[in-house]
């Protein structure tokens, strides 16, 4: 349980939020909606900015990813073959008594509705036996309601990148490993939503899919794979002899620089390896990468535990196999380069690689129910496939939630300090520390005083002049210092304020304005022809 | 109907897309779901860009238009005010023999389930009476299905801007007029998705609210409110005298702008007044922006019709009278302005413009059902407040559909000429002529040859210092005369070549590259240190 400081904290961070117009309950006028969060405006560019930079570093800036933008209501099958249907469930029991209906394991946790001085699990009411309650949003498509309408608010961005796989591929001119990138919205039905927008109903996703050769394939073209041991740090550059391991640990670090690169330091960040007993059972290693949210649960030495922004997995073939099977299409590829590699290996080398992709094979086969001498006979067909250069990829998925890492990037930018006012006087000042990049506003120009047309005039030179580069808010309207401290709590890192020395009242400083730091409120003056270059490097 | 010229240019221009991965159907590997579409790797490029440039227009550009980004599923009750619950739907019958369900204004159209060489009108099985089927897709929200937990997926994102009015006023520090601008999916059962992704049932909107003062507010403020007759076209610069009709013409010519600037002539588009009879009964004029697609109807003249990209209405203030009667929350402002002017009025003119308002309000509060007496007394109320700076703010609402926009630029990029292939021979080339600021890439960077080192080095290093500024796409795989024509249907703008001459073959060459221009395939020699600075305002 969050400590009474960190409540008090948390309140103080969803006030400004609202305050500011960074977070605001959906359809607030009507009482609202549990579990769904607008954005305002601050919170829309902020979000924006976030948006735009993933999508950029993994996608624009790198020849080996691309992007898809796939629909949000796709065909049920896809939720069959991810297995969402029949497993993406809490256990729920209903009161026969008062017709609730709660999680069958928070029972201690729920006021029962009737004696709320009591919990459920305190209530003798006859209740139901335990029931898997989906946790997918359903609806009907088209004009009859019946099974064979039903269709599902998607659960997450990942399926559609599987289920488009061949499509991308054949399109794209990639070949394995490259990765689809995807962003967009995603709903669970979450029985209990809580820690404001961290666990909404409605929240977004940016999920890549990076598909890699097996093992066995690697090491029939290179010889042996990677060893994680033989990997230096930070000078990972991506090589044919990597296996999942590797590459598993390159997204990694890909994403916790990522993390570092929008101003989350690696100290505010837990990278959490899950134990084999904690691993969805298709999932060879994931990590998730905590933030230390002021919610979060504290460990035994009394640190704070942190919640997940980011899941990465190795996901193994799970995934294209579950849609091969479910679909009846073929999901493997044909590589070139395993086929020649192939024919050059000595008849002991093939018989091992063979055997240790058949038991592969096999290890999934039986775990989808397929018959014995079935799964068999397929594995065995696709052992064969490699001599041909055919092979389904693995995965490696980093999976990471725009809304918790919205409210990260929130809760660390939040700082109290104390600033002396215009008259000198200390008093607490409220600042959101946003790193540049993602800070809503860049910069703020204000022209000192507001019934002067020379200042006013010269502001909106200066306004025009940056605008086109990048995000600007022009106010003019009440006290500096005033507006200073609107744009502390903004997150704004620099304003610009042009006063009556820019006119030239000091002819020394004409043409220059005076340059205003969020973090420590220092101030310099700048020439305004050189504004634009002296920000742009800060602000990228 | 379409022509059959038109319809083969429809199929040429659907398999373009299927096979340079800018669309594809949803789920295809399942057989697909009707009326779904997914965005590809270009695709999902092109639709970003076109997103960012009207987010970037509409808001960031602008002092006056802030953005929101809400929930998908609101409150329920956001769609009773709007109106949705009751009247947004299609009649349907049902055919009580086959149990099919049919639009009952399209049985003259769609063939019989079980006769399909007869129309459902032709069929003389019992039917149904006519039904209102409501297009928004409906699902339940939390543990218990039942009528209280019903929400929908919003059919529109205009709502959510003006239930969250009040909220953004209050945070954002705009005053009235301003705007309110969101970008994001909205969803519609539609009985009969058609003319590919023209009509679908999961859509992207981009929509603004903007604010103004009634005329009667401008009145007392201004003096006078401007008339349309004095405006000049193109020099539009919005005024403290614009009343509704100056302001809806206003944004007319801003998007109508808009569309050329990403590359629409304005041949292409349709500048379509509803007439009074097609307005909705709130709205008190709107302008559709059509776009001849060549699935479009012809007109008496034999002209494409053209069909809806963007309607542009003045909407009164019925969405905010909607809400605040709907959620007891007053959705009106107050505006210091009017009350200083409102008291140096004569009493004349205040009795004059209280009238207007009046008026205006007891028919807005008339066709509601409110009862007559208690309308009177509100609508009085409400001129009352004039006096104090109060009102409810009109709107113009511009609304745009992204997946239209998204394929009008696809057909009116689509080309097909001849050009010389590498050894002169003239062949069919296809070409897509995006403007370059929606282009998906924006420059390929192609080595000669691929097995030489030294090209391959280079042509990395050229890919590596534009990638940080634009969209690049790095190619060394086949001919270099098939790389440029994939990058044609790509719609790439330049292709960029680095070739022995760039290694210094040529010494007079040396460090320079090919630039292959898309259109016309012309070709000149460029020095690398100048092609950032070349290619950037090419593509702004």
């Amino acid at each position: 349980m969050a400590e009474p400081k960190e409540n008090a904290l948390m309140e103080k961070i969803v006030s400004l939020c609202k305050r500011r117009g960074f977070i605001y309950q959906s359809s607030e006028i009507y009482g609202g909606i549990n579990g769904f969060w607008d954005y305002g405006p601050l919170g829309a560019e902020l979000k924006r900015n976030v948006k735009e930079l993933w999508w950029n570093t993994m996608t624009r800036q790198r020849d080996d990813v691309v992007g898809l933008e796939a629909t949000i209501i796709m065909s049920p099958a896809i939720w069959k073959a991810s297995g969402h249907v029949d497993t993406f469930s809490d256990p729920m029991i209903d009161c026969k008594m008062c017709k609730g209906r709660f999680r069958a394991d928070q029972t201690g946790e729920i006021p029962c509705p009737q004696r709320p001085s009591k919990m459920v699990s305190e209530c003798h009411s006859e209740k139901t036996a335990p029931r898997a309650f989906n946790l997918m949003f359903q609806t009907y498509v088209g004009p009859v309601q019946d099974e064979s309408a039903i269709a599902y608010l998607r659960p997450e961005t990942a399926q559609a990148i599987f289920a488009q796989f061949k499509n991308v591929l054949e399109t794209s001119r990639q070949k394995v490993p490259f990765g689809i990138a995807q962003v967009g919205k995603a709903f669970r039905n979450e029985v209990t939503p809580r820690n404001y927008t961290f666990r909404s109903r409605e929240f977004e996703q940016m999920e890549l899919e990076f598909f890699i050769k097996p093992d066995e394939v690697v090491e029939a073209i290179s010889g042996k794979v990677a060893k994680i041991s033989d990997l230096t740090p930070n000078s990972q550059l991506p090589s044919a002899n990597w296996g999942w391991e590797a590459w598993h640990k390159y997204w990694v670090e890909e994403r916790i620089r990522f993390y570092e690169g929008i101003g989350l330091p690696r100290n505010t960040l837990v990278e959490y390896w899950q134990k084999p007993e904690e691993l969805a059972h298709y999932a060879r290693a994931t990590v998730d990468i905590l933030y230390k949210f002021p919610f979060s649960k504290r460990d035994e030495k009394g640190e704070l535990a942190g919640e997940e922004l980011e899941g990465i997995a190795a996901r193994s073939d799970f995934d294209l196999s579950q849609h091969e099977r479910f679909s009846g299409k073929l999901m493997g590829v044909f590589d070139e380069e395993l086929r020649a590699a192939w024919s050059t290996l000595d008849e002991a080398k093939k018989a091992g690689l063979s055997k240790r992709y058949y038991e592969a094979r096999l290890k999934y086969l039986n775990k989808t129910g397929v018959e014995p001498a079935k799964a068999e006979k397929e594995a065995k067909e696709d052992a064969d496939g490699l001599a041909k250069g055919q092979y389904i990829p693995h995965v490696i998925e980093p999976s990471a939630g725009v809304d918790r890492l919205i409210l990260a990037l929130i809760c660390n930018a939040y700082h109290e300090d104390t600033m002396p006012d215009e008259k000198g006087k200390l008093e607490t000042r409220v600042v959101l520390k946003f790193h540049p990049r993602v800070a809503p506003i860049k910069v703020a120009v204000l022209p000192l005083l507001k019934n002067k047309p020379e200042l006013v005039k010269k502001a909106q030179e200066v306004r025009d002049l940056l605008r086109p580069h990048l995000n600007v808010f022009y106010d003019d309207a009440g006290a500096i210092g005033r507006r200073y401290r609107r744009q502390d709590e903004a997150g704004t890192p620099f304003c610009v304020t042009i006063d009556f020395d820019t006119l030239g009242e000091k002819p020394e400083f004409k043409d220059t304005v005076t340059i205003r730091y969020r973090d420590d409120g220092k101030q310099e003056r700048l020439a305004i022809d050189t504004l634009l270059n002296w920000l742009l490097p800060k602000i990228r």
